[in-house]
């Protein structure tokens, strides 16, 4: 007998899985745009599983989406632009996908590629936490890095995984290797600070 | 006798194709959260017209791509990241468009669409400049919002035009409605000073 693959259903509130698409697809073009810039097969990996949850969060608001309209066409009407929203959001992690998949795929960064990632590369900086840091064994939130120096850290590489879009607590260890996302001078600033040459200064 | 559309062909550099696709591209999902946040609608239609941009863009690269290929395996090969990257840039316009949709065919921004933009308004912000700001009819350039407070303006309003990401030449002036993006703590200083209700501090 054919084994059909059942999606369990547990209710999520549509905002909170409209919130969880459109953040993570953005997210998944900074990624995919580090792996190709950084040639990371690792991160183009974690990429190309973010796109499948997306397609399962896609899955679930669409469910709750037909529930939430009640066989009526007023509601129906209303919840149109919450499902154009996250069909969108759809469409930009496939375009993540598919400039993740040119590193999974051994495709090969074209020089002509590699130089649009020059302006990429302003935004998007890797680090790693060297011994004596002053950032090391500190908690992401504890840091203040936004209002500092307007800078977020999208995903940590720790050993063989990649924690994505770690939360405030989150601390950071030597070792780790940042992919911190920001206005150039801050991206610049923050990894002197991981690698050790620059201290934390006191916020203003 | 019906009549074909030709478009005129005139060789631009694959690389700055592929530039100001990707850049373009991003800045529009920008624009249409910012049409949706502010429910713009001419400006919702600029994200529509810039749509039309990146077609006839992708166009144009298609056809260099084929010509740089030059009938050989190898150099086909060689291009299909850049072609990858390309159509990917492609999907985000798509997926920006989409999303500008919302606002000029009225389907109106239903609550729970609008407490996704919550994230948004902290990244993207809208000021007029006052009389008497510090930032009156300055030069872009000239003000380096970037190295200062993390910010760009990526649209000025003037008159009943949009001029979509600026020029650094480009002066600011009174009456000009301003679309930033940027850290919050940024963006809101920018709001104070393009109202003139805080000074341009000196560069550190």
């Amino acid at each position: 007998m054919p084994h059909f693959e059942r999606i369990d259903y547990k209710p999520i509130p549509v905002r909170d899985l409209l919130v969880e698409m459109k953040n993570l697809s953005e997210l998944m073009i900074d990624l995919a745009y580090s792996a190709a810039l950084f040639n990371d097969k690792e991160l183009a990996e974690d990429v190309l599983a973010l796109e499948e949850r997306i397609d399962y969060l896609a899955y679930l608001l669409e469910m709750e989406i037909m529930i939430a309209a009640r066989g009526d066409p007023k509601d129906a009407a209303a919840l149109i632009g919450v499902s154009t929203v996250a069909a969108a959001t759809d469409k930009i992690s496939d375009a993540a996908a598919d400039i993740a998949a040119i590193v999974t795929r051994n495709i090969g960064v074209h020089p002509i590629v590699g130089s649009i990632f020059e302006k990429v590369e302003e935004r998007l900086m890797k680090a790693t936490v060297k011994e004596g840091s002053a950032i090391a064994n500190k908690a992401i939130g504890e840091l203040e890095l936004a209002s500092r120096m307007g800078v977020d850290v999208i995903a940590i590489r720790r050993n063989r995984d990649w924690i994505i879009d770690p939360r405030d607590i989150e601390k950071l260890l030597v070792g780790d290797t940042l992919i911190t996302r920001g206005a150039p001078f801050g991206t610049k600033e923050f990894k002197d600070i991981a690698e050790g040459k620059k201290q934390l200064e006191e916020k203003a």
